[in-house]
């Protein structure tokens, strides 16, 4: 077992990362779970795993709550229903979450963890590639707006992370593959010798190899726990884990979270990132190729869905939370391994890139 | 003008009481206003004060948000519809949330922002006696939820507050008697020279004296903001703050928050709680009546309405955040000026506090 300590003073908290982990969790756990515990998971995990992690932690008082699985069901609906269920079971003050399942499971646990009663405790058992190397490190917390994604939420960290390798075994490969999009991006915005590693062993993972998920899980983990611990709210650095995620956003939002996984829109967006960066004078072409041709070796898309117009996009873009002062804040490359925050695009260009990549265009 | 600091390091803020200061806001609230600016206030506010406060804020950006004047539509969905309108309106995360209102203004206001995008910045403008002295103070923000108080919420802390004395002169005078339940309270807990001032000078801040108001304001928020300085997410001391507010929102549930004003539904408690603090062997009966008397005093209730019955009581009470391993804490006296946390009460003893309350024994 690999573990990591993510530094944020009185709110510091451990992640433990290896494969057979579930089963050991009351032991792993033992000084952070209350008596009273809620398991939030939904109906594609619990039937896997929910069973296992209740056996692991016979010795509490356990509840269990399932939500449909989905990105378009991370709703304030879904979240009061929680609320709702945490009350009627009388859970009090000093009692722990315990989040089940992928970043969706995560972002709303988290927020109801962050609100409940003005705030309880709350561990994370990502279940996904995804959720294990990052909506589980970091404490953003978040439901969607039918006007944007994540625009309710909360910084809120969790007690501990226990990322179990072994479950990834049931998850779908293009799930997988998703998850291997974030991957990419530790190494694009502050890793170059990560993303020089992933060129050679992306094929590894893929094929379930439990030693290779590990180390990119875990250098993962690393990389983004060190920029959290700079900037816990995102005030400035922080921003730099954003990379393909403002393109990423606003390809999901016109989606209205239907057709692209979160990852797939993201490697979209980070494939549109680079592309923008080469046109700003910022990147050499030849590490925007490498970007995309890892992004191809990973299974993921790197050119946009025909159901987005320009259009559309561009107007979701200028609603991101990332607009500072009228302007939109951007993720660019100087090179691979180093990133950086900018409003310094013209609109043109910004066009430029967007249109590169409808798919008339990148098929022409 | 009088001038507090609340001292919550780098979440520390200002509280500036005076009369007339809603026309200086400018000025006072300079180096806190990002240039969009949202005003949220209440349908009884809005016609009194809020064109003043925008020709105050000439040099801003300013939108506003108008909603339903009481404590029943502190909801979740009065919270969307907050947060559906900013995002209509295309407010980024460096806007500017204004609470222009009483204590239900304020909690939910401060729920916006401290969730809005993960958290934007806000000021407090209180207009009720009871927000400039309690809800304005402390961080806690909050909605309800049918089955209690307060159950939704988050700490945030507000960039500054306003507390303009001047703008009591328009707030009803059973109003202004709830506000005095939470000054009184200040007295119990934590300072028995402010209780007998309040004895000599409640009539003349009933009688609106702005002198005898800002004194009390002043010392009120002073007392506040040194006990939530201790401890701002009430692990401990601050606790004490919930005088009376165990009771009291057992109440308030018992009746759908239709018929007791908050400061009414305290007083009751904090009647309640002294009650209580005899019977336990901690109060002198002298003291208890000197509570009793300064609330009659205040044009305050001490004894339960009659459309609560013990039971319902009893169970309201059982849900309370202030629920511990199973056991209610409950905030009793030693002294006046001198409040304790204890879960160290027989349910006979809080049972029969209850029944001494009812209207028909209080009355034999």
């Amino acid at each position: 077992m690999k573990a990591l300590h993510v530094d944020l003073a009185e709110r510091s908290y451990p992640i433990y990362i290896g494969k057979g982990l579930l089963a050991d969790c009351q032991r792993l756990l033992a000084d952070k779970l209350n008596t009273q515990v809620m398991i939030i998971s939904n109906t594609t995990i619990a039937p896997l795993y929910l069973d296992q992690l209740k056996q692991a932690l016979s010795g509490y008082h356990l509840h269990s709550f399932i939500i449909a699985d989905g990105e378009k069901y991370k709703t304030v609906d879904t979240y009061t229903d929680i609320i709702t269920e945490l009350l009627h079971r009388r859970l009090h003050r000093q009692c722990t979450l315990i989040a089940l399942g992928g970043g969706v499971v995560g972002d709303i646990s988290g927020f109801v963890a962050a609100t409940y009663q003005r705030g309880v405790g709350y561990i994370q058992v990502p279940t996904t590639l995804l959720a294990q190397v990052d909506s589980s490190v970091g404490g953003k917390t978040a439901v969607n707006h039918a006007l944007g994604k994540n625009m309710i939420g909360a910084f809120y960290q969790p007690q501990a992370v226990l990322a179990d390798i072994g479950v990834l075994d049931t998850l779908p490969g293009r799930e997988f593959n998703a998850g291997l999009a974030e991957v990419i991006k530790y190494g694009c915005i502050n890793d170059a010798d990560f993303f020089a590693w992933l060129m050679d062993n992306v094929a590894a993972m893929q094929q379930g190899e439990p030693e290779a998920i590990a180390v990119a899980v875990e250098r993962s983990c690393r990389n983004k726990a060190e920029v959290v611990a700079q900037d816990e709210t995102e005030r400035g650095v922080r921003a730099i884990l954003n990379l393909g995620h403002t393109f990423g956003h606003a390809i999901e939002t016109a989606q209205a979270y239907q057709d692209c996984l979160h990852g797939e829109a993201v490697a979209i967006g980070m494939a549109m990132a680079a592309d923008l960066s080469v046109r700003v004078g910022r990147l050499a072409e030849a590490d925007k190729e490498r970007i995309h041709q890892l992004l191809r070796l990973a299974g993921l898309p790197v050119q946009l869905p025909c159901n987005v117009t320009a259009a559309t996009l561009g107007s979701h873009m200028a609603m991101d939370k990332k607009v500072k002062d009228g302007r939109l804040n951007l993720v660019l490359l100087d090179a691979i391994g180093h990133a950086v925050v900018t409003a310094d695009v013209a609109e043109s260009q910004l066009m430029a890139t967007i249109n590169a990549f409808m798919p008339s265009r990148a098929s022409a």
